[in-house]
């Protein structure tokens, strides 16, 4: 068999600690491309660059990756960054797409607003088993005071060596989420709670005089009784596991939809 | 009963022809509030603004928008468009989010990049019955001319009466696609199609020597024999429905999903 390819991108961009960490998690099992966005694209969930052309480049060597994987900086969205990668830069289908690890939890309904996730969801649509995970952070903590610990990042190298020899069903994907710890718990596999963010605006007057508006908000599990949730699993100190189907039919009221129709 | 609230928002902007011809439709039907971009946001998916302040403003008149409708545009994504709508604009919960009627197509997995669906979702969170409407032009084709038909409009207008009477289930919002049709045949209830986008980039030199890449691409319908998904529907002439969830937990393969962290 030959090494697999594994194909890496966040949506903090190629400067993150959290890719780079990730990056460092998986280097020797297997040949890595990080093909990353240049910057930040937090909240870039799916969105792909529709009326302006994106750029790429190589970069040769980076004090903060290991010397053999090879980087590439976009300008683009991270959906953006897996299709250019697929088009144009890997040298052959890759076995594992993975994304992040994102300074911020992507549970709950924030899978939706993700650019972490939109990677996870281009690779899933591309047949790629693909995997997100995400550093469940409380609001001012930063990743570089509380890093993945080293035998999370080894439970990642495990998972992902499952995840190369037996696939993942067709068309899902997973949605990882860890808490801060410092030491591994171990994984639960679980739904996505169910929430809301509310308080979702910040103003202030610019200098021109104009009300300006900067998102912030409170988020809030309407589930916190439940124990099979991403959340829960969260608040329990364990890493969470959330298949995702990129199919968003809701199967199960296609009838009651029709009465609708009448 | 209170005359209901309308929400309506799209990705193509506040100038496109497609919620102009939207608002019409359902103007006669309830007090409606236009809250959409400022610009074209095609491709914007659930992207939220994370790093730069939004603004909006009220229009007070447009000759395109019927005289009683409450007008704002807003330099954010379609899901900003909702969240401030939500949090600043409206004078209450709105009774039906509508969003579009797109240019161009959101069947199969285009749900995932539009920036249409995008504002729905986000209605669909917020618990408001929110439906997504697109017209499926052919690359080449204009929405001016070939707009969504009169009869069509008027079998909007039912079916937003009856969702405003009767909800949607929880968690689920509705993805309408139009074919291009003098008439209109029906609705479709339906599921997403599988497919697939090759051939995503077209690349030329920029006028500083550095290659720039433009998304394009080729859409692969995996399931043509298909008669109950929306492209199937859409290609027999009907205008497709599907019930869409926000909870992307693919949960027919939590156990199998369990035998990964062995």
């Amino acid at each position: 068999m030959n090494t697999p390819l594994i194909l890496i991108t966040n949506d903090d961009g190629i400067q993150a600690a959290g890719i780079q960490a990730l990056t460092r998690a998986v280097a020797a099992i297997g040949d890595i491309y990080v093909v990353a966005p240049s910057g930040a694209r937090s909240g870039a969930a799916c969105a792909i660059t529709a009326t302006m052309p994106v750029t790429y480049r190589e970069i040769p060597c980076h004090p903060d990756y290991p010397a053999q994987v090879h980087l590439f900086e976009c300008s683009g969205t991270p959906v953006d960054c897996v299709k250019l990668a697929w088009d144009n830069i890997l040298p052959r289908t890759p076995d594992l797409l993975l994304s992040g690890i994102n300074h911020g939890d992507n549970a709950s309904i924030s899978v939706h607003y993700s650019g972490t996730m939109g990677a996870v969801f281009e690779g899933c649509m591309k047949d790629i088993p693909s995997i997100g995970l995400s550093l469940y952070l409380q609001r001012g903590q930063r990743y570089e005071e509380h890093p993945v610990s080293a035998d999370t990042l080894a439970a990642i190298t495990r998972l992902c060596q499952h995840v190369i020899e037996r696939g993942l069903p067709q068309d899902v994907c997973l949605n990882i989420n860890f808490p801060v710890a410092e030491t591994f718990r171990g994984w639960q596999v679980c739904r996505q709670a169910r929430g809301r963010w509310t308080a979702e605006w910040a103003s202030a007057t610019n200098p021109h005089g104009l009300k300006a508006y900067w998102l912030t908000g409170q988020f809030n599990d309407l589930e916190p009784e439940a124990t099979d949730t991403d959340f829960a699993a969260l608040r329990a100190g364990y890493a969470s596991i959330v298949p995702v189907t990129i199919d968003m039919t809701a199967h199960s009221v296609l009838q009651q939809i029709n009465e609708l129709t009448d």
